[in-house]
């Protein structure tokens, strides 16, 4: 008589999802790729996602099967489906946010305003397609990528060769994705979540803020977003969420032109980074509604409880490795401080936690993000 | 390099200390009673906490050790910190929350206000308090009572007959505690926290609304407590904490009298069903506060987030112990309301889970928590 939820992957977004968990009373259970993860606590099982026969084993025991990233093969997906599982979001929605190449298909059926975009298949191509965007590209392998990685800014075609090559080797008929590089103000996000019985609910459009490919921060809601930029965000968001069948959290990946318009950037249907705020700056979470939304259950609230909250990454930690001195002296600093840690070891560039801080002044609480965030930088 | 916690007792409050465990990066471990228990997810032993073999075990991989429940055995206590373990609450402190007889010495030593209260040996003595106390008394067995049990109105010896037979029996020279009945206009409590290295921390005063001994519900902060009362109760629960020398969380239960004075009723050196409000309603819960104290870690901010905010607790739950239904009937019907199970069965009177809602109007957040918490009773 309690509602379980099998988690696919045991990495932080599946470990953030365990607090609400115990909270709401949902038993819930994780597939962790190995021992010793970040949502450890919760794993009841280790072992291979792309195996079928371990996932099924896995979702024998629950009520409905969600994922801590996207990478479960379509393959594997549509078994379950077929065999009776609960799946959400499922592998119909999965297939947008798992190949960029469909997404940008689907959205631009959808009269989803994004960038210029091109399937491409040879060097040829993609040099005629920098050639008629000024001569610069942004080019992105269709599957796998994430944080940076398998995205380039090229102003030629042999700066990506080897992705060239490795569609070749593949003999899959692949393409890569280019995009043009859009003169944009500002990347902001928003954040939905939709029920499989379609209710759909939304939480402020928010400003995120990139270094080198990774979320470095986010303000929460977007400055000056109110009116005219909540509302195109807002609609995208709903538009995709339905349109694509999204179940569970969405995050719509925007960019904010000069021009004032919002380009769809990128999709993620799961919970998010640029979403962390929500913890701590939202009556309901992310992690929180996206339990509701794959159990169907009705969403809470997503209004925020103070005017403003910002979330600092935390990029891979200091260099000793050792996080209990900066939660020290973090939390000395900066009391109103939120500090969240993953349980990873600290490696340059990896996401190892997250600091928000909420209150009434945006300076203030970026400031005291940013201080308690320094400390466990080197 | 990660902070350490051991709890000994499995129950919620063990339960609710393992979300800011997660979120803070703290590796909690539970010493269960039994398995299934509330705390199950992170319960890493099970066995009886009153056999030091058991418990000093337990403790070996833990940097502290604290507790669900104040009924581990003072000579377990204190065998532990002869070994050098960390234990907070330690045994010194422990014994005023274990005996309320020695409470009451304590407090009368530190001049803290209290209702009339003896020692009280024989009938005889007990029909003697009685007749000088308006033909009533409180009587309370020195150990052992919680939510209700232990203690009874009386206005003659006769009805604590087999009290007294008990404490013959036992043949240790035990006493019964007798207070008078205080006039009251409402209770009060005062949560406190403070650290082995002597900071001391406090939440707004609340009001908790009492049935049948059982706490109903928490008003935080207490309606009409500005000023002079919110002061008393801070240099109450702060003198408090700091004379009996307790570590980790401090509930102080006050009575407010007709003519406006306050009086200690009960103390409890753990997180408490009045604080739980503080999961949802302020920057910091008592149970992330908790952690901190016993780790000796610098406190988080303790403010409200909210103007107010209402717990109602989930006594009993319904008849037929589906406890689903009622969690899809009042997500829909009251979706601020934060909805906390602690998965435990229904059974009549059990606290199982409580409500929280926060917000600007206390009538309308009144309104809600009490709405969303008649849907788990019949």
């Amino acid at each position: 008589m309690t509602f379980r939820v099998g988690v696919i992957g045991g990495g932080q977004l599946a470990r953030m999802m365990v607090p609400p968990a115990i909270e709401l009373g949902i038993d819930i259970r994780v597939l962790a790729e190995t021992e010793g993860m970040s949502a450890a606590i919760a794993a009841t099982a280790v072992g291979d996602y792309t195996d079928l026969g371990t996932v099924r084993a896995f979702a024998r025991d629950v009520d409905v099967i969600t994922f801590d990233h996207e990478h479960v093969p379509q393959a594997v997906l549509r078994a379950l489906v077929e065999e009776g599982v609960a799946v959400h979001p499922g592998p119909d929605a999965l297939q947008f946010a798992q190949d960029k190449l469909r997404m940008r298909e689907r959205l631009g059926e959808l009269g989803i305003p994004m960038p210029d975009w091109a399937r491409i298949e040879t060097p040829a191509e993609l040099d005629a397609f920098i050639a008629d965007h000024g001569g610069e590209a942004v080019v992105k392998t269709a599957r796998g990528g994430y944080d940076g990685k398998g995205v380039r800014v090229v102003s030629s075609a042999a700066q990506v060769e080897e992705w060239f090559f490795a569609l070749d080797e593949d003999g899959r008929g692949g393409a890569l994705l280019a995009e043009e590089k859009v003169e944009f103000s500002r990347e902001l996000a928003q954040l939905v979540a939709r029920r499989p019985s379609g209710d759909v609910t939304l939480w402020p459009v928010v400003e995120s803020v990139q270094r080198d490919g990774v979320c470095a921060e986010v303000f929460a809601p977007a400055p000056r977003s109110a009116g005219r930029v909540a509302e195109m965000a807002a609609r995208i968001g709903t538009t995709i969420a339905e349109e694509l069948g999204v179940t569970g959290v969405l995050a719509v990946e925007l960019f904010e032109t000069t021009d004032e318009r919002l380009l769809v950037n990128e999709l993620a249907m799961r919970p998010h980074n640029t979403g962390h705020w929500t913890i701590d700056g939202s009556t309901t979470s992310q992690f929180e509604q996206h339990l509701r939304a794959v159990l169907d259950l009705p969403f809470g609230a997503t209004g925020h409880v103070e005017p403003w909250s910002v979330m600092v990454n935390i990029l891979g930690g200091p260099a000793d490795g050792d996080l209990d001195a900066p939660v020290v002296a973090a939390s000395a600093d900066q009391p109103t401080a939120k500090i969240h840690l993953y349980g990873k070891e600290a490696r340059p560039g990896r996401k190892i936690g997250h600091i928000t801080v909420s209150g009434e002044e945006l300076d203030e609480v970026v400031f005291q993000a940013r201080a308690a965030a320094a400390f466990f930088q080197d």
